[in-house]
Order: structure tokens, then sequence, then C-alpha cells
């Protein structure tokens, strides 16, 4: 008989989100005249910026004449966008990558998801806790976490972040395969230097650990000094892929878009301690399993990097870093301690009692919705998220209610 | 140390459409002058309709404002997209599926790769041959497919069409756990009766087999009786998933849009024995894998169910097939024995000697490309594969010179 891929049936029923939604559900059906704000969701709503509007306008229209049809592209994304990625997104920088390091997908959840692929069932994880789900289910998926006990799975590493250490992992104290680490951080919204940086590098080349680093945020930084790609740091390019995605950096959510960089220097072991080249096995499974980015999804990221959009692109950033700005300092002022919101669009708030508890009592006292910190990981107890990626008009209008309920 | 997924390192290192390439380009240096014609590409030439390029310029447009932007989509798909598969592509033909059944993805290639993550690693594996190279490649980078012998891989049972059983592929002489058929069938472009697709959904309901229906190439048929879904076999929705795609459909292959359905009915097993639902799993694999198609492709994708959409893409795919009635008519006064495309844009020809010695001479002969069978599988040696997606001219030019070089 067909045998199912019982790892699967190891993921917990619950969905953080799915939760959520269910008890503001239940809350709207008590309250139906109450007007419900969410500051909860990692979800842009401001429009398009026009760079890219009109980049795409031009693209379906090239789709709709014989000399400007396009069909397949490449599975690794069209040389006009990764071109213009390594311009503007590594030579800066001083990071120089080769074209074909660079493969194009349809949003980095994909690729975070989809990387583990290139590993043996059997390698350990590493994580910063709390953590972006994707991280850990897709090796639930594949048997590599292991069980679940306790809200711990048997084959991950769990890094605590949280105020005691200033939100700064430690190493871990054993060899660890594989390092899951995202900065600016989802969901505490808290960056890492680059000295600190320099010691999850230096642990890899030493202990033969890959890294999985997922730079979706960085384009929130403000402050120079932090790093915006790990490529910064000397030695990356042996031990760590890098995930980046325009969601958030130009609203693309619904556009769906994003690259992955697999440097050709970065290798992985044998049983019998053969390197192997990652990137060749990424352009595989790329080319076997992937069909590339629709065309006009790559010709609106193309249009990130011209002058106009760069200037649009950093109004809207801005627009939301006003909210972050607002939410931070109102819940300051309100007596809560509050981390992140100043290099990245996720404020990080220490709650009271438990997270689930904040999370009612706001919504119930505020009509307000966040998201509790233990839906991220254990280390999350405690803790609630806020976005900014609300309306300035919204955002205001939640945090005057809060302010008016906290008295 | 990180250690590499090796079954990767079993897939072979030749790519059928990369050793095409590389054998033309060898040609093109000799012979810099020569205007080379590809008959042999799977991909379509002729621009998008109307009714398609109008939606996705008001799509674009939608996003470009606060009112109309929409940032994440569902996982599975917008429901004006999943209704009117619904009721478009299944109701017609008497086929009732849930909403929730439908998925929508970014092109077939992806789910067709993909889905193999929702059974056991070592489940046996049943194909048609000759075959399109992911329903085996993305099975032997988990190791399901076992090893790879004289062209044969040791879990995969084969099955041959040849033209000794007229292209209907036998059921196999033993158990096996999936089976993947594709009908209109790549590359062979012949079809399956309602008669015989019967057979192999009542093998799959006694062997408790699972069947990946690949129905790519559905909108070429013709015929009335020839099933365009293999849910209109009673039965099916107990065995069968089931991959769609607009590629072919409406020329999306650079638009990447397409669906795959899960039925609520099917089961696979635990080893103990316990029946597990694959709909709910398949969801668990996309919300975390996946975050939706572009916006705009799905609005492209629903403009095909039109008035305007259904006659302006009806009249592409007639174009194509008139390109497929030529070529077929040509090779057969010439004295070939051709096969499929009827209800197909695919051709299929027995050539005197191997494919490749067939690929060589039409290439050094006539400055024409196909594609040799071989590539597709060992029961594709002998036969080479003509696609009838140029153009009127390029097609007509290109049976002139093939006319011409034979005589």
């Amino acid at each position: 008989m067909a045998l199912v891929n019982d790892h699967f049936l190891k993921l917990p029923n619950n969905y953080l989100f799915a939760d959520i939604a269910k008890k503001v559900n239940a809350f709207k059906v008590m309250h139906p005249k109450a007007d419900v704000i969410s500051l909860g969701i990692g979800d842009v709503t401001q429009p398009l910026c026009h760079a890219v509007i009109e980049a795409m306008h031009r693209a379906v229209d090239e789709l709709g004449t014989s000399a400007g049809f396009r069909g397949y592209g490449p599975e690794q994304g069209y040389d006009f966008l990764r071109e213009a990625i390594l311009k503007n997104d590594f030579l800066p920088r001083g990071i120089h990558l080769d074209i074909d390091e660079i493969f194009i997908n349809d949003g980095a959840k994909s690729d975070t998801g989809n990387i583990q692929e290139l590993i043996r069932w059997d390698n350990s994880i590493g994580v910063t806790d709390p953590i972006y789900p994707v991280y850990i289910d897709s090796n639930v998926m594949i048997g590599r976490a292991g069980v679940q006990e306790n809200g711990h799975w048997s084959n991950v590493v769990y890094m605590p972040c949280t105020r005691e250490n200033g939100f700064v992992p430690a190493l871990p104290d054993r060899r660890v395969d594989v390092i899951y680490l995202c900065y600016p951080n989802n969901p505490t919204g808290t960056v890492i230097s680059k000295a600190e940086l320099r010691k999850w590098v230096n642990y890899a080349l030493k202990n033969d650990t890959l890294i999985f680093f997922d730079a979706a945020y960085q384009a929130y930084i403000r402050d120079a000094d932090i790093p915006r790609s790990i490529y910064e740091i000397r030695g990356a390019r042996k031990c760590a892929i890098e995930f980046h995605s325009y969601s958030k950096t130009a609203g693309f959510t619904g556009v769906r878009c994003g690259y992955t960089i697999v440097p050709k220097d970065l290798t992985a072991a044998t049983l019998t301690g053969e390197r192997i080249p990652l990137n060749p096995l990424w352009n595989r499974r790329q080319s076997t399993k992937f069909n590339g980015t629709s065309y006009v999804s790559q010709r609106a990221a193309e249009a990130i990097y011209t002058p106009d959009g760069k200037q649009q692109v950093g109004a809207t950033i801005d627009y939301y870093m006003q909210n972050a700005e607002k939410i931070r300092t109102t819940f300051r002022k309100l007596g809560f301690e509050v981390f992140g919101g100043e290099n990245a669009p996720y404020i990080w708030m220490k709650t009271p009692g438990s997270s689930w508890q904040f999370f009612e009592e706001l919504l119930y006292g505020a009509n307000i919705v966040c998201t509790p910190g233990v839906g991220f990981g254990p280390s999350g107890e405690g803790y609630v998220r806020f976005t900014a990626f609300g309306s300035h008009e919204q955002t205001e209008e939640a945090l005057y209610r809060i302010e008016k309920w906290s008295k």
C-alpha cells in the first residue's frame, strides 16, 4: 500500500495565526460593533510604488506582442535582475558575487523551506529562539527535527534570545550541523552586530557548520554599522547560504519575488568526507522542481533598483518605520519594556503575564490584535510582537486606544 | 560536519536539453550562417491573449492603489480562481469538487516535483516509459528511486509505451505503491481512452496504489470521448491526485500558474495501517513551504474562463494544432511512422536508426532541431519528438526544408 510520510503527523495541529484568527473571530461574534485593529500580522499594507507599477505594465504589454513575448525563463532567474542585485545589493558593500551564485525565487518562504533538501536527513539543527516557524517545520516534515517533547524538538538545539542576554544568542555548547539565523530578526526586531556575526561565522568554519542566513528584513536597517548581508564577514562564503525577499523591501507579498545566494565556495561533506559544492546541487534542485519566477514579477523587482524605484521604495520603508517609532515610544511611555523596531519593522514587548493573557487583555480592553510571542517558540513566552506595517491612521488610532485602555 | 544529501549525487550529469543545446551550438560554430529552426522545445511562442493582458493590467493597477492593494494571498490560491476552475474545468464534465480540494500553484512542475514529499521515502514508483524526467528525478533526490543501472532505477517499475503496444501501457505485473500517468502524454503525444484509464483506477483501488495524474495538456484534446480529467472515472477520488497547468493551455510558461487537485477522499496508510487523508497534508505542506501564486498571475488565469478568454485561448490552441497536423502529414507523406499530435501538441516519430543519429542527420541535413526520444527514457530509443508550438511560418519553413532534405 502507498505509505504516507508520517513525519507530517508529528507537526502540532495548532497554527499560531489560525489560533489568533479563531480568538479574534470569537471576540467579534460577541462584540459585533467593535472596530478591531490588528498590529499583529506581518503583512504590508501600502500600495506598490510607481516605478514598480510602470515596470509591470510594460512587462504585461510585452507578453501581449509577438516580438515581446517570453515563455519559460531561466529557472535561476533572468540576468537583468541578477545583475541589478549584484550591482546594488552587494557590490556597494564590497561583496563580489558571480551571477550564477544568485537564484531568483518566488519569495523567501519557498527557499527557506526547500533549502533543507540539500542536506542529509540526520543533520542536527540549531535555531535562535523565538523563531520563524518555517525553519523548524520544514525540518520536521523530513524527519530531521526528531520528536517533540514539551515544545522542544529532540534534534534541534535552541539558542534563547531574551532580554536577559540582550537578545544576543550564545554560541551552542556543542557541535551543530546546520544553524538558522535571521537578522534583522523576526519576531524580536533585534539586529546583530558585525562582531557578533563574526563569532557565528568563525564557529561555523571551525565546526564545519552550515549557516542558513535569512536577510528578509535587511532593507529596514538604519544603522550603517549593522551588516545587511552575512557575506560582509570574511569566510562566510565558505559556510553560509543567504535568503533575500522583496516582500517587505518593496511590498511584494502579493507579487512573489526574492532571491537566494549559494556561493560556489560552499561545500558539505559525504559520509566518506568528500566535499560536495552546494551551488550546483541547488541549481539542480531548482531546475528539477521549479520553473522560474513570473516574468512580470522579475521586471517589477528590477524596477526597485532604478533611481526612482530606490527613492520610492525607501519612502515606504520610512513610512513604516515612523509607525515603529510611534509604537516603541508609546509603550515605553506606558512603562513597558520594548525591544527592536529601530532597524526592523517588528517591536517585541515584555508582557506582565503570559503572552496569551496579554493578547486577550489587549483584544478585550482596546480591541487591538498583537501576536503572542510564545507562538514563535518557548523563549517567546512573556512577550508579544507588534508590527509597523499598518497605515499611519490605523496605527495612531490603535496607539490612542491603547493609551486610554492602560490608564 | 554538515552532511550533504548524497541522493543528489546519483543523478546523472547529462541533462537532455543541455546536451541538445551543446550539439546545436557546436553546429552553429561550424556553420555560422545556418538558420537553425527548433521543432524541439516544449515552449509556446504565441503572445498572451487580449483577455489575459487586460486582466493583468487591471490587477497591476489595483496593486498601485491603497484601496486595491493586496499583500499575501491565501497559500491555496484566491477563491475567485478556484471557483472559476470548479465551474469551468470540472462541473461541465460532471465532476463535483470542493473548493478546498483545489490548490493554485506557480506551475505544474513545482507540484509534480513536490508532491512526493507526502509519501514515505521507501514507496515503490511506477512510470510509463518514455516519461517527463521530473517524475523520476524528484524521487531520486529523496532516495526513493534507488540506484541506477543501465538507465533503469532499481525502485522504479517501467511500463513501456511503444508502437508495438500502440502506446497503451500494460498494468504492472506486481504491486506498485505510486504510479505517474501523464495524458495527453509528454513526450509521445498519445492519449488514453476512458476504458483504459478505468483499468488504471481499478488497479489502484485494488492495490491501494496512489496515482499522480498529470493533465497539463488536456486543453489539446479534440476528441470528446477522451477523458480530460481522471475524475471522470468513478473511484478516482479515492486514489488520484491531478495536476493542471496554464502553461500550454494559455501560454503561461512565463506567467507561472497552474493547479493541483487533492480530493478529500484520498488517503495513504501509516505502517500500522491507519488511513491518513492527504488533502490536509498537502495543505500543510503548501502553507509551510509556499506563499501563494502572484496575484497578477491568478487574475490572468481567471480571465481565461471569461467568454472572450475562452474564445481567444481556444484560437491559439487551434493555431498550434494546425502545426501539429502539418508536421504529422508531412512526415507521413515522407514515409515515416508518426504518432500523437491529434489530441496533443507533441508528435512522436519512429526513426530509422537511433534517436541521436536521426537528431544529428536532421540538424546537419536540414538545420532542424528535434528532441531525441531516448532522453525521455529507455523506451524512447528509436524515436524523436516534434512540438507544434512554433509559429506557422517557422514550422512551414522547417517542413519545407525537411521535404527537400529527405529527397
